[in-house]
């Protein structure tokens, strides 16, 4: 039994998001169907976190078992060979036994593109949040900085409770969705950096962490967007992450602009 | 009576090409429709030429008449209020009233991205030709130099004498389409640059001249390529050329690949 990690970079527009789902176009359901096209055996590929319909990946991390003697790097060309053009291995290794996409991850990068030229080229809809109102940039800065470091992100987490995207951070006794051993799933994760950036006629958030809730950096985005607005000021982001409400916090970003860009072990 | 000129830019990847069609979405069908919304009219805007399916433009002309008095400055907006953000208007200004976007067309210019990585990021999958094999460029650029200037690009052009995406030159005496007072269609055309150059992973051919025929730049293209597998010699398209004959030729390059960048009166 091999234990086979793939590097992944998909465009999320035509697909319902990561997860497998009856009825619906996944990335993890046409992974599946690939590897068992080529292994002749079922798998379910366990990705390092569920990105949603819309969301795109850079370098999205899956692990899965298989019997079969493929060469790791024939796994490469078979597996593009067979996927749809929006959806790319970029890499495939051998991994240890113990080695887990979701559970072994230490740190994740996400990125969220913002256009802000008066008319969004066609060329970049799909892969950015048109967005060419007014905005205090540098606010938008202050803002980020003050989401770094270990807070509860309850405000900034999906309400859904059943719905975690991230992983539990190091630290971290219990996971969101299945909590161990009975214990209350935590909404505290550690951000070590979050910025923004301006390139060309973008405007580019970037945050690292030890892992995010359910659009979590979808809901950061469209808060710092109201503080970019002067609707709050960057102060109000302490205020927000210790309210733990998701009321306190802004709208949910559209998911096209955002990106997993890697994920650390 | 106003003559509008307007600036379009679009991804062709979802449409069956510029010309309104019954049962199809065409991007002159989508024009049409978000025009008719604002002025109340039934017009058929008219572009420089037609592109085929799957093929983009960076900016297309296109000019209509119309009675209405919305300011050509608020078309803009309206219009891409209306439009899927695959279709962008740039730029609406009155022109005079023989201009006609085809008609008065004096020469285009045409690009072809080549990604030439061994794997397509899925980003560009929609935006290029994805060719990962071994291609002896200075070859290519030799090549393109030789269909510079006049020639009978008969050998160039798609097979259906019914369709021209060309406009014709300004030395012609008749359309291909429609043989004015029964001349003979001319395939006669004038190429005033034609090169390729490297750009990061891509291998990238610009072509401008006074008119295309229908499939002209992808099949110079799929011509190029035969010369840097070394299947034919660059000096070859000088003996192509003189044939005539589009089996002389290579074959059509894929529409992903190509675009219209822009029309010059």
């Amino acid at each position: 039994m091999r234990n086979l990690k793939l590097i992944l970079s998909y465009d999320g527009s035509e697909f319902a998001g990561w997860q497998v789902q009856p009825d619906a176009v996944t990335v993890q359901g046409t992974l599946a169907s690939a590897i068992g096209r080529i292994t002749g055996e079922k798998v379910l590929p366990q990705g390092s976190g569920r990105t949603d319909a819309g969301v795109h990946a850079l370098a999205q991390v899956v692990t899965f078992v298989t019997e079969s003697s493929v060469p790791a790097a024939n796994f490469v060309k078979a597996l593009n060979d067979i996927l749809p053009a929006s959806v790319r291995v970029l890499e495939v290794e051998e991994a240890a036994a113990d080695f887990h996409a979701r559970r072994s991850a230490r740190g994740k990068t996400y990125r969220y593109r913002i256009y802000r030229a008066a008319i969004c080229t066609p060329f970049l809809a799909r892969y950015v949040w048109h967005y060419p109102y007014p905005l205090n940039e540098p606010a938008m800065v202050r803002a980020a900085g003050l989401v770094e470091g270990e807070h509860d992100f309850t405000s900034f987490a999906a309400a859904d409770p059943e719905r975690s995207a991230g992983v539990p951070p190091p630290f971290a006794s219990s996971e969101n969705r299945h909590g161990r051993e009975g214990a209350p799933a935590s909404n505290v994760r550690r951000i070590f950096t979050s910025s923004w950036e301006c390139q060309g006629d973008e405007f580019i958030y970037t945050v690292k962490g030890s892992g995010f809730l359910h659009h979590m950096v979808r809901n950061l985005v469209g808060t710092f967007i109201l503080v970019g607005k002067a609707t709050l000021r960057a102060e109000d982001l302490t205020r927000i992450l210790e309210a733990r409400d998701r009321s306190a916090a802004g709208a949910t970003a559209p998911a096209s602009g955002l990106y997993l860009v890697n994920v650390e072990y």
